[in-house]
Order: C-alpha cells, then sequence, then structure tokens
C-alpha cells in the first residue's frame, strides 16, 4: 500500500486524487493546496488530510510518494524537495519553460536517487499504448514511419499564448514525447508552422504545425499540429511498418451511429476535453508509477525523457522560425 | 467463347447486355425486344443484331445461351421454349408469381436437359459471397444464428402492392434465397407481417416483417423487412458462429467520411438503386453462369431452387396471416 | 449529499461503493455483507463503516438510501424491509424468480411510499441511453423496428443452467425491459429456442434463442440471444425508425485498428466481462438514482417495471416451449 | 456522339477501351498499336476497327478524339500530332520524364488549340472527388491542412527505379496533382526521403518520403509515401478546415468484417492493383473528357497542370537530396 499526497487540488489534484482513492494498491492520505478550501474540500470526498503548505507534504513521514500537480514553475522546486525528502515523484509536465531552467539546477536533478516520473499521460491512453505494445510484439513488422495528428478544440486565447513558450514547447511537446516513445532518439528536426488564427499570428506564435523528426535510426515521425478542431479534441497515431500498420482512432463518449437521408453512420463528435479523453491515461499512469516504485524498477518517462522532448521542442522553434532543418546531438 | 441471347431489353436487360459485352468469354450476339426500337438501340451500343419475336431467337443456331430479362409471366413459356431449343439459359427471378402455376408445367420442366439457372443476384453480391466463402472454409466455426437484413429504399405504390403477390413473394423471397443458401433446406416459418404505410395496409398486404426461419438442421435464420429505408437500400447480413461471426455491410458510393462539430465520421448514403447496389453482383452472376456452361456443371441457384423459395414465400404468407408457424415438407 | 448504504460486498456491491465514493452528491456511509471480513475491507478502501446485519442498515438514521446487492432471494424481503424504514431504494435485479413471488407478498408492496428502483443497468449504457434520447428527440422518426443482438461471452456451467429459470428469465429479461423502454408495453411475445451447446439441451433449457415482440402500438421488437459469442459480450442495439436508423456498437477496451496483409482494421474483442462493458451504467445509474431522490420524482425503471419484465419473461418460456405465440394482458 | 481512338493497346488501353465501349454518348472506332495482334484483339471484343500505325489514326477523319496510352516518350510527340489533327487529347500522364523535355517542344505546345487533358485520374476517384466536392461547397469551413497518405502495395524492381526519374517524378507526381487540385499552386516544397529497401537505396533513389507542401495561399499539405504497403494499395486523403474534417478510405473488393476471439471487425485488404483501385475514377476522367469536349469548356487538368506536377518534383527531388526548402516560382 502506497501512501501517497497529491500537490495541487486544482482540475488535474482532481484526477490524480481519484485515481488513489480507487486504486486497490494506493492510500490518498493527504492533498496540499494554498488556496482557499480546494485542498481541505477535495481531501473530505475521500477521507484524507489536507494542509496549505507543501513543506508539510514532503515532512511527513506518512508520505511515500508525491504526485506534483501545481503551476509549471513549482515543478522543479517542488519535485527537488519532495526527493531531497526521500519520496518518489510523479510529476505534471513540463518539467520546465526551457532547457535553460533544467540546467541552471542540473546539479541538485543529478543527485536525485529516490524514483522520478513524469506525467506524459498520452504513453499510457489505452489505445497509445496498444500502438506501442504491438509495434513491441512484432505485429507490423519494422516500424518505419509513425503519423501523429493531435488537433486541440478549441485555439486557448492570446494571453495564454504569450506564456505558453510557443506551439512547439506548449502543445507539441506531447507528440514529441510520443515519437521518442516509438522511435528512440531524433536526430533532426524539421517544423514548419502555420497560421490561420489572426490573435495567435499577432502573438508571433503558429497556430497550425507540420513537424518532420528523423530518428537515429533513420525512421521517420510526421506530427500534424492544430490548436483548433472543430470536432474536439483529435488524437490519432499511425505505426507503419514493413508487415502492416496500426491506428489509434479518436474516443466519443458512446458507441452510436445515426443514419438518416442525408448521411449515415455518423458518430458522436471526439471527446473534446482532455480530462475526459485521458482519463483512462491518467489511471494507468498511476498504476504504473506505483508498479515501478513497489518492484524498484526505474519509472518511464523519466527526468530524462522530460528533458529530451523540451530540447526537440526547442529544436522546432528554430527550425519552423528560421525555415531549415535543425540537427539534434545524439 | 459463348454466344448469348438477351431477351428484353428494359433496365435489366441493359445490365446484362453491358455484362456480356465485357466478358472476355462471352458475346453478345443478339437483343430482343417486341417494344418500339429497344432492342435495336441497346444491340447497336454494343455492336450486336436485334430481332422483336423471342421465336428467332430460340431458332437461331448461332445462340448458345439466352438471358430471360422479360415480364414474369413470360418467365416459363420461355424458358421451357430455350430449353426446347438445346439453349442454356439464365432467367431472372421469380420463376413465377406462385408455386401452382409452376405445378402446371411441370412435365416439361422435368424434360429440361440443357443447363438453366435462376438469377439470384444476391448470392453473387461480393460481400454476401465473401461471407458465404468464409462460412464455409469455417471461418466462424459452426453457423449458428443468420440474421438478413432488408429494407427497400421507399415503399411502391398501392397499383404495384396490388399485383405483386405479397411482401413475402415479391421481396422476403430474395432473403428466403440466401437464407436457402447458408442453413440449406428449411423446416419452419415463423412470419410476422407490421404496417406502417396505410396505402399498403389498406391492399391487405404487409409493409414490414421479421421472419424467422428454423432450418432442418436447427439453425436459425431472422429475417427483417422494410418496405421503406431513408438512408437507401438497407441490404445486410451476418452470420454468427461458434466461434466467430461474419458481417456484410452496406455498400456506399465512396468511402468519404465527414467530420463537424455536430458529428463525426458520417458516410455517405446506402446506394439505393437495386442495378446500383448489386451491379458488381450481375456481372458475377453471369460469370457464373457461363462457368457453368462451358465446364458442364449444373449451374446454381437452379430451377429447383427457384421453386423451394417460393414454397417459403408461400408459408409464410400463411403463417402472418394466420399468426402460426408453418412446417415445410422436406 | 445523500448517505447510502451498500448491502453486499460482492463484485456488484464493489461496483456500486466506487460509484458512490466517486460522485460529488452522494456519500458512502455503511457498507454490509455478513460473510467474513468482506464489508470491512470494502468500506475501508472508502473511508466508511461496516456491518453484517442487515438490520443495522434498516435502522441507522445517518443512511438516507440503501443499495441492494445481494441475492436474488433476499430482494424482495430487503427492499420491503428497507422501504419500512423510510429509506430510498435501489434494487438490483431481478426483483424475484417468479412473477408469482412478488404476487406473494403484493400487499407489502403496495404500501411502499419511499422511492425505489430496479437495477436495470443497459438503461443507463451511455450507447443504449443515446439512441433512446435520439429516437425521443425524433432523430429517426417514429420508430418502427428495434433489433437487439445479446450474446453472452460464455455458456454459465450446467449447474447455473438447472437454477436460472431458464434462458428468457434469466438473460433475455435485460432485453424485455430494453424493449419496453423504447417500445412502451407488449401484447404478444413470440418466441423461439435452439440449442447448439448440448449440456444445457440436456438440462431442458434452450441456449439460444430468437423473440419477436409486438407492442400495444404495433411496432415490433426483434431479440437474438445466445448464451456464448466467441468475440466476448456481444451487445448491440439498432432503432429503425420512418427517417433513420440509429446503431449503438460494442463496447471495446481501446480504439486500435490493425492493418496486415491478411486483413485491415481489425479491431479488439468486445469487452467481455459485464463489469466492465457496463462500468459507465452502473455509474449513471447511481445517478439517475440521486437524482430522482433528491427531486422527489419516482425513478425509472421501478418495481412495475422489473414485475412487467418478467411477466414477458414467462411468456417467452411458454411460447418457445409449445410453438406459438402468447399474448399478454396490457 | 464522340468517336474516340485508343492508342495502346496494354492494360491501360484496356481499361480506356471498355470505358469507350460502355459510356453511351461515346462510340469506340479504333484501336492503334504496333505489336502483334493487340490492337486487332481489343477492337473485335468492341466491334472497333484496329490499326498499327499511329498515324493512321491522326489522319482518320472519322476519329474525333485520341487516347494516349503509349509508353511515355511518346506522349508529347503524339499529342502534338493529334492536335495538329484537329483531335481532342486525353493523354496519359506523365507528360513526359522532366520538365526539360517538356520545354524543348514548347513552341508547338503553344500552338495547340484543341482540347488536351492530361490523366491524373484520382482527381477522378469518387472518393477524393467527393472530398473535393465537400470542401468546395464549404462542408468543412476553410480548408487549412491536407494530408495525403499514398503506399504502393510492392516494390518495383531496381530495374524500374533506375528509369523512373525518382521516387517524386514517378510516385508522388499524383500526389503533387492532388496537392494543387486542393491548394492551388505550391510555393515551397520541403522533403525528405527515407531508405528501407536496400535495393532501392543502392540505385540512389528514395523508397519513402515525407514532403510537405506550403502553397501560396499559406496552407499546408503533408504527403507521406511509401513504396510498400503490406495491406494493399494504401490511398487515402484528410481535409482538415476550419469547421470540419473530410478523409476519404481506402476501398476493398466488399464490405465485410469477420469477428473473432483474436479480432473483431478485421476487413479485406485494401484493392492492390491501380486497375482495380481507380477503374471508377478511369471511367469518370472520360466522362469528364467528353463532357468537356462536348460543351467546348477547357478539360481539367489540363496540360498545364501536368508541367506544374513535374516542377514540383523537380523541387523535391532538390530539397530531399539536399536537405532544404525549394521555394518554386508563382
Amino acid at each position: 500500500m502506497l501512501r501517497i499526497a497529491v500537490i495541487g487540488a486544482g482540475r488535474i489534484g482532481h484526477v490524480h486524487a481519484r485515481s488513489v482513492a480507487n486504486h486497490p494498491e494506493a492510500q490518498l492520505v493527504l492533498v496540499c493546496d494554498p488556496i482557499g478550501d480546494a485542498a481541505e474540500k477535495l481531501a473530505t470526498q475521500y477521507g484524507a488530510r489536507s494542509c496549505k503548505d507543501a513543506d508539510e507534504v514532503f515532512a511527513n513521514p506518512e508520505v511515500d510518494a508525491v504526485i506534483i500537480g501545481s503551476p509549471t514553475h513549482l515543478h522543479l522546486p517542488q519535485l527537488i524537495a519532495a526527493a531531497k525528502a526521500g519520496k518518489a515523484v510523479l510529476c505534471e509536465k513540463p518539467v520546465a519553460q526551457d532547457v535553460a531552467q533544467v540546467e541552471a539546477v542540473q546539479d541538485e536533478l543529478d543527485q536525485i536517487t529516490t524514483p522520478v516520473m513524469f506525467g506524459f499521460n498520452r504513453r499510457f491512453d489505452p489505445s497509445f499504448a496498444a500502438v506501442k505494445k504491438g509495434v513491441d510484439e512484432g505485429k507490423i513488422g519494422d516500424l518505419e514511419q509513425l503519423t501523429i495528428i493531435s488537433r486541440d478544440p478549441a485555439a486557448p486565447p492570446a494571453s495564454y499564448i504569450k506564456v505558453s513558450g510557443g506551439i512547439f514547447r506548449d502543445m507539441t511537446i506531447h507528440d514529441f514525447d510520443m515519437a521518442r516513445n516509438f522511435l528512440g532518439d531524433i536526430a533532426e528536426v524539421n517544423a514548419s508552422g502555420q497560421n490561420f488564427v489572426p490573435e495567435i499570428k499577432a502573438e508571433g506564435d503558429f497556430d497550425a504545425a507540420v513537424v518532420v523528426l528523423t530518428a537515429a535510426n533513420g525512421k521517420v515521425a510526421t506530427i500534424i499540429n492544430n490548436r483548433r478542431c472543430a470536432s474536439g479534441y483529435d488524437q490519432r497515431l499511425e505505426a507503419a511498418g514493413s508487415e502492416g500498420a496500426m491506428f489509434a482512432e479518436n474516443v466519443r463518449a458512446h458507441t452510436v451511429r445515426l443514419s438518416t437521408a442525408e448521411s449515415t453512420n455518423a458518430e458522436a463528435p471526439y471527446l473534446d476535453f482532455f480530462l475526459d479523453r485521458y482519463e483512462a491515461a491518467y489511471s494507468n499512469e498511476l498504476s504504473a508509477f506505483i508498479n515501478a516504485v513497489s518492484t524498484g524498477k526505474a519509472p518511464e518517462p523519466g527526468l530524462n525523457d522530460a528533458v529530451k522532448a523540451l530540447r526537440i521542442a526547442d529544436a522546432a522553434t528554430t527550425s519552423a522560425h528560421e525555415g531549415r532543418p535543425v540537427r539534434l546531438d545524439a
């Protein structure tokens, strides 16, 4: 039984708290959030205790592991503090706003010995994970071309874009991690950006992008992004290999099809809120974390993976803005 | 090279003439139709000759085989005349309006020695045929339950209903042949009829029906009919067995799916004209006929199959009107 | 906040306890089970109390509502006791083994004034519910023909069959409730049974069935059952109307499709454990119950619905064994 | 009635001859092929005449239009000769091996006044055409991102690769035309090539490619190619716009799905011979040609389109080999 504290009682904190409460090998012992009674309300629902100061979490000897769901700028300091206190850590992505922030605390990160996992939740989505498993089992022969379609339901406001770090660091970073998950390390990034939303163009950012990643092993991933998709959260993946292909399709609220005189087999829109779309992924992610901690295996994706995804995002930003391929060191 | 004459230059005659012209082992030599210049026009398109009197077809020594696409009441006399003249015959269904008409000429039918095939075109539909092949190959283990959904795009006028012989003889007869194709001979018919179209009810006929057929071997077929379907010609089949199931889905004009904010993956309506829906079936049917004639094997479905389907239709009519199961002799 | 007790800490009790714990307007206060430490273990996971005697549940003033997940023969007595104690009740189906058992306590049932709902969970399945909603909204015009395909993943052992009450009372009863949900009261039942599993035939029961229900309003439902399905728990529904049709498809663990040289778009088997297949249904069922109790509306399906489904099952049993349609009183 | 001659009695000539014979407004009058009795055999099947010398076609006053299905190096000289003789021309692609060959006869091409259409058959595929129509009708709002998946069933031999002009001129050229069909003129080409087939790499060519095209209007097309696909001829297209998306899926021989214990809904492989896959496209292409000629409208795609596709192919070749984006003049 792993005793877990959740830092951050926002919407992602709620998801993690529920996953912990429903997990037969975990116990939710503490919820921490500095704002109002958010922590207390969430803790009460699942019979846990609450606090407002994260230091209480780190100091608490009854806490074995910490899930960090706080704002991005707190990720690194809380991760380091939790690890110093001997806690296992499951930290929400991104690790930081850019690679430079990570390098600034590299010494402290190098000293971490407790298990640290990063919440690239999509790796744990049942469909994406099933494709990965199938590829690993050889169901499609040698993987040759990976295609990731990843479109958000609606563009965020300009105010968000301003502080987002740009589409590649904010949105595509999930797809970069997914590409690494399938192809291993990336050798070259060839990105182009498009603008269909004037408000985002005004911020100097792209609202759509196509990125071609060439892996060190010669395989290729194509990522197609758009900040908006009328039908919902468009999250698909296609792995094509020498002997077959696997496709992960979108998720809908139900399986109903409607046929009329105008059209047939019309299905529901895609689930369009990321917490709904990836509900099972968050639960499976927690299981993977608990399993890694309890068996002593290094959890994946780890800190190293989080940093590598960020490096690809930096390279893509350069590639798209300068109109040229950018190579990454091995 | 089989030299073929087509009797009847209506729409079904056009379909057969084109199939013959495109078939590498067949030659269209003669088209016969008594009305206006119908035969001449059709013959000209494919470089064949034409005539107005069917007797010219039977007398012509350059004709090896005859496709009969004339009105139903001519099927039996033309079939008998063609066979007497030594021609192979592919005859459109139904063989007659009812079983009594067949029995009236039973002696002449018994003397036929040339190949005679009946145009139950659906057996040759690529999808239904693929299910049949899969079942025969054991892909679903032992077939246990067959389900046939068969709905017309729109109800015919009351004037047609009046002379149609009723829904079971006019419409369900295709499904009865299909059920026999999968299950063999039928032992019991349990039919119920519904009315959703007042004009058809006024004629004393049903416009929808559910028929449960129990085969001599204990397997069961369920047929669901409706005289109208908003999305087109709804023609499906599902074969469920001990180790799996096969499904034949509807056919559309193209493979396009449309996704918007309201719905996703909306496809085109079903093809709704039977000549479009079963275009490939008619062509495959001709190939089967040519193959049977050239190899000397008895063509299937034959006269016997046509009569058995009609017997089931008679039994279904009784069952639905009297509200009780009706048994058929073996 | 509705304070809820769960009677029965078996697998269905676990499902209900989790739904209650995760529901923002409900609180799990008590779990009751007479066997071993089942109640205590389940209660602990969600921070609730436990007891072994159901009378403690009924006597507890802090319990507003009771979910009855005990063995079938306890349903009626516990339902009556809970209602007498003023508790709202959500009771698992079936209400009893046959209608006679219900009639034996009719007087007591007639005196119940607290809300009573029956757990026909399929009404709350997201897909079936979406079809119902679409039909009610007129998306397919007037509903004319309902088709329910309902196949279990694997046949139960003969020992279970012996005490099951027969396929119609044990398995088809869900489909009878679903048919009533769409068509209203049923006027005639025309059932046929098949045997493909010798062990079940030896018990005098059918292992497959086709049932045609004619509703009082003339609409028709066709139910196709099989005790086994190689691909999993085959649960589908098709509602065909004057202006369109809606289809509820099977549910799979993920959306992945595999294409190879042999076949394309192969998907996962159907979810084959009923608790997985209907996980969302149980959660939605609880929400409906809580909503009914808190708004004072009579919950649906109620006791009346449970009894009517049982009456149809009785009629189907007669119909299939006697080979004739059976009429039901209005 | 358009009187048509077909030059080339190879497999593409057979396709065109059949389309002409079956078209109600066309007449196949002449088939020309210099080799053996190919022309005579094909002509006989459809009641036409034959010749061995293309000059007889051009000189024949009973020929209104010529379909050129000869080897590539004859396309330009025969096109020019036919046009000089006043014939309308439907010419197979590519117009030439490279743009230089076209420019060498530019003066003669500039003098052509008869209708000239090029056989980019995919524009006439029912599915791709339905997407184009839907986009033009505004069904997806403003088109933003086009994705074309185009994979051949199997890699050609090295001997073919040697004379093919490279993957972009030989294979991707279809996709370049399709991109122009949707996006208009292309401003920038960013291509990368991969090698998974050693024999093709040995020839200095790529066997897989990802090409990102940016149109003059800022929209983007992503093309994913592979010389081989285990499941058949993988031909898909996805048009994503501001208000929706349209998808053209692969084509199969029938609609059957197979479900077993291992997988469900497995469909047939994709049609894998281009003449089967695009059978309807060739027929529709002929209709478009006949319609253009008879109404006096310039047929599309014309010579200009053929040359522009070739220019993109040249640019893609440079881009992939030099690892940089290449801009095209307007």
